[in-house]
């Protein structure tokens, strides 16, 4: 049986968008945070600038992938609160959860705009990306199981969701595993898939 | 007499869940800060990076517990807030106490990661956790006291969140005396503690 | 005579409030920035870690005061805010601005942390609180001038937001010339003159 | 033909504002990390500490024009999202887009801080500019395409947003182009445009 307490917390729906976007604005930000300034005392011509802006192409690149993967999840996770009518402790816990590893993004973001060529740094990144999208998976699985979605949620939209996210996370299996020939093959499939899922819609015929 | 001035003040209880989700959201990313990645110098393959990686671990930990902390305070302040018909200043001036209590975390987070083995990191990070659930406990008191509440909270919902801060902070203060012993104990009890608070209800049995 | 697009921009009071909400939050949360671990080279005991905490001492005064501060402006923005029944562009910008002024708060702050023996330092961080009442005057002008607020905002209400203001201020002022004789002596005045506005109501009789 | 979940994704305006005021709030804040207090050990007397500020003037500069930016796009983007009745997936991505290149602001600004005299770091300041424009023009074409607005957005105002971002722009690549000159001229006729755009209306005669 469930304690009074734990029935009466994490009601609200509001604040759990609220805390979400939240803590998606703050590490969308914070990103731009590894973009830094060349230092001032080695740059004696615009070319030295240049060449020194060149030399941030690495953390750009990186950087506007985890914006897009960023903006997946955000719009992923948008997409499921708006097909909730209530909430409870377990989603408000399992989307607190999906938030910590939001917040790890900025962090696997550095290290792999650090390390490129190696391995390691590019199998955390896709670990990060498997985290939140496993966790985005548990909380649309409990939030049908609870019956906290709207009435109007038929079964072919909870199913559409369920597909999605297996379908990326799959093409993001496979773009990892690439590593084992290159990384940077790898960081291309992924991000190829990231624009792919960012500009699908434009791309495809309007009805 | 109250001036004018504070009788018109702090009666918005939107925009102190709005400023309280801000300000959690940034607490909660800015704890990602303290996972920096490796110096670049130091890394000549992959296993000198797993390495640099594994020594992250005491800061990851400490990273976890106190998201935890955080997400288990917001909850907190959120089940509190979710039952309030009105606001008053003094209502928004102990949360806005309680929200400097939370904004320390990220810097006795970093505190205890980096002296893991040191009872005074410890019991920083312990008053810290005291200090909130104090601030916590006082605001409940003051808005059931000065009829905040709204009609349909009964004096049972009432005991309901002063015994579960009550608890919660006993337990709390077990682990941290148990640094007496081993500081390292101490933190695992107390992110037992925390663990047990954030799964609690997915483990019990449902009604 | 405005142009068409000038009519239409600036209308929209909750994103306004939900600026200022980030903006606030971000700031306070920023503060604890300046907080940071002593290097663990420097520790050798649990002697080693106090002595280095006790000289943060200064920082974490300062961190409180303008916790404070922001908390003081935060509540009277918002009792403004409450009081409107729209916005025009004007009030955006003249709101824009007062948020720039809060913006600098963590600069100010660092800055008397670093160097609380300077009158400089002081008066700036005076200056900066000069900046944010003198902007929040000129709101509060321009929302009743250009009939933005409520039907039910009286007379007496406006007089009184504007009266908060000006003894505030002069408050302030009166606590920053007394940097003439000491630094210390203005940063313990302010930070009383702050904590009678954050505790006002408690410690007043109540009706 | 849209699949079923791009059809369900992207479609929460409050959302939307919420992430974008949550962007500009922390991106707003950032900018002031680049403020940083002097150095305690180089400052010996109230002289000193007058000259390192005195120092800090260029980066105070930028600090403002682009807090300016931010006001001035912020409230752009606002202009937009009031007329919106509806959104969709491609509208949010586009918004998506908007907002990173909101988030680059802070290390454009901090570019041009310290290469104040380089004409790379005002063209890429520029080119930051640009890109925000050029993403909301995008925004609001696609929204009046979409048929996303509100009923009673008449043409006449659909056009008067498209107008008011071009002429900015217009004016704001005239700024650029006067690098060729001096791009501390640039810099002053940019600033002096935003200024022109802050203050358009107090200077303005009301009806």
């Amino acid at each position: 049986m469930r304690s009074l307490y734990n029935r009466i917390a994490g009601q609200n729906l509001d604040r759990l968008s609220a805390l979400s976007d939240g803590v998606f604005s703050v590490a969308m930000t914070l990103l731009v945070l590894d973009l830094r300034a060349p230092a001032a005392e080695a740059i004696h011509s615009e070319h030295d600038l240049l060449s020194a802006l060149a030399a941030l192409t690495p953390r750009l690149i990186t950087y506007m992938m985890s914006f897009l993967t960023l903006g997946i999840f955000w719009l992923g996770q948008q997409a499921q609160l708006d097909r909730l009518a209530r909430s409870d402790r377990d989603l408000a816990w399992l989307h607190i959860a999906f938030l910590f590893g939001v917040t790890l993004i900025p962090f696997s973001t550095a290290l792999l705009a650090e390390f490129m060529s190696y391995r390691t740094a590019l199998l955390l990144y896709w670990a990060n990306i498997l985290l939140i999208g496993v966790l985005l998976y548990l909380t649309w699985g409990h939030a049908s199981r609870a019956k906290l979605v709207k009435d109007d949620t038929t079964p072919v939209i909870v199913a559409a969701i369920c597909r999605r996210i297996l379908i990326a996370q799959s093409l993001y299996a496979f773009g990892a595993a690439l590593c084992v020939f290159n990384p940077y093959l790898s960081i291309a499939v992924i991000a190829l898939i990231q624009i792919n899922y960012a500009l699908a819609l434009p791309l495809t015929p309007r009805r």
